[in-house]
């Protein structure tokens, strides 16, 4: 298998202050894999969900390329379910509700197939689920990790011990400065690197990403958007567009890099349009890569040194 | 005069969670004018100081092309004086006291050569102030406006007939929202553009900054930096490079304003590094050819588009 996902599959209910929806399906491994189907022909996801999960999409997915020979279906329960309302800035959120429901039954078993994946997503979830898959894959070529302040506030030391074994973390600008203790983002950067992954790309939203190695840095903008729906899975859509990008080509170099980040911004521009997964299940190559043109164009431009 | 800036000369009080500085030189034009030097051989500003403002700092000003014909010194009188003190985030900060002292004088008259001016660069002030100068310069081939939110809650009458008369604004992101009631800085964009200007400069602090036409957009980032000791005067320095590129240049095209936006941000980064105008004072060439280096290489990525 090119891919395995970790992460929920699962229902949301978003409000924001121009528009609400109610029981939308949304989950990391959804957003992730629905997106990395862009870019691959098959992947797996290790998930679990209740009784309640609407059948048509997980044929739908399964359409997309996406196994779900990880995907537990458990009778007479419910899927994890998330509320959340955005701020007029639609850049931050409370959560409203969560039941864990299925999630706590979560305990990742992984077939042959699964074991050999080549590119593993661990999507964001309990440090200590995200271990149990880490442990049962075999050689990965890439480990990308996505985690959040939630874990960083009540399990920082199983997280650290994930952090550690991971190549890729993605994390928010909040979530660096936390996680790191610095305030600088340059200097969080540095202290995450030496918690274990070679990278680290710092999602800011509407604002962009930096991508940094010991090194280097990069940084990819944000599309200005005329409007914006619905943030919810945009940081997953990112990550699905980061390593489908990525496990496709292969080529795990930083200038490969930097187009993957390009290429997982694009993905989540879109994202945004809609509520929930809904811009993800349509997407044409064509607006793909007019998007992707318009990242280019966004930040182009030359310049010649001023003269002395 | 090739160029022509109206603000304020100043004296600054700055907390940071990090340090402080007390009494340290400040002001819009201070700030313009000191980085548009290294850009132009000579230019003027037009603004207004008390007894106690420095004649060291002036004598400074003067060696580095600054024309100080419409620089009033008032007998007797105080200087400007702002305080104020940053959050945590460095990005946000609150007005600790404002004591306007000469200010309550300023009543521009512009001599000969300042009414020729080709460029003007009209800083943070009373929209009032702004016109006067306005009206007294004869041909100006391009006039750069910056303002804040200030001037929204408690003139905007007068602030828009201003932004009427103006080629291009600069505000920031809250700015922009407030002045044109739309969340999206897109829409917001469209909205201000039809007010007057033919372009928008949306300044983002650490996250970078956009530059509007009616049909375009271009996105640059902010360089993130390992240390921010004093972002005050940032958004000043911007536009004295952004606007001291263009009048070297002569070239008002979309193309060339991005160069300008993108040294702008540049010279903006040199001003954080240290309190107040102090790192204005002393820059290298080779110093400002390095840092716009490190903006073309943070931004630069080659993408083919995804195959169909």
């Amino acid at each position: 298998m090119k891919l395995v996902t970790v992460g929920t599959v699962a229902f949301d209910n978003i409000e924001t202050p121009f528009g609400r929806a109610d029981k939308v399906v949304g989950g990391a491994a959804t957003y992730i894999s629905l997106t990395a189907s862009y870019f691959l022909e098959k992947q797996g996801i290790v998930s679990v969900v209740g009784e309640d999960f609407p059948t048509t999409m997980l044929e739908t997915m399964r359409k997309k390329g996406i196994d779900q020979a990880g995907l537990e279906v458990l009778k007479g329960k419910e899927s994890f379910f998330w509320s959340g309302r955005y701020h007029y800035d639609m850049n931050t959120r409370d959560t409203l509700e969560t039941r864990l429901n299925v999630l706590l039954d979560l305990d990742p078993k992984l077939n042959e197939e699964y074991r050999s994946a080549e590119y593993v997503m661990l999507g964001n979830l309990d440090p200590v689920v995200q271990a149990k898959v880490l442990d049962q894959v075999e050689s990965p070529a890439l480990v990308v990790m996505d985690t959040m302040n939630f874990w960083m506030d009540s399990a920082m030391e199983k997280l650290k011990e994930v952090i550690k074994r991971v190549d890729i973390l993605t994390i928010n600008d909040s979530e660096a400065r936390q996680l790191s203790g610095e305030h600088s983002l340059v200097k969080a950067a540095h202290v995450i690197m030496e918690m274990g992954p070679k990278h680290l790309v710092v999602k800011k939203g509407e604002h962009g990403a930096l991508l940094f190695n010991k090194n280097r840095v990069f940084f990819a903008p944000a599309l200005p958007l005329d409007e914006v729906v619905d943030p919810t899975g945009a940081g997953d859509t990112f990550a699905g567009g980061f390593i489908g990008y990525l496990a496709r080509s292969g080529d795990h170099s930083f200038n490969n890099m930097k187009r993957a980040i390009i290429v997982g911004s694009a993905m989540a521009s879109f994202c945004c349009e809609k509520f929930g997964v809904e811009r993800m299940l349509e997407l044409k190559q064509e607006e793909i890569d007019l998007r992707i043109q318009q990242f280019v164009d966004l930040v182009d431009f030359d310049i010649k040194l001023v003269e002395g």
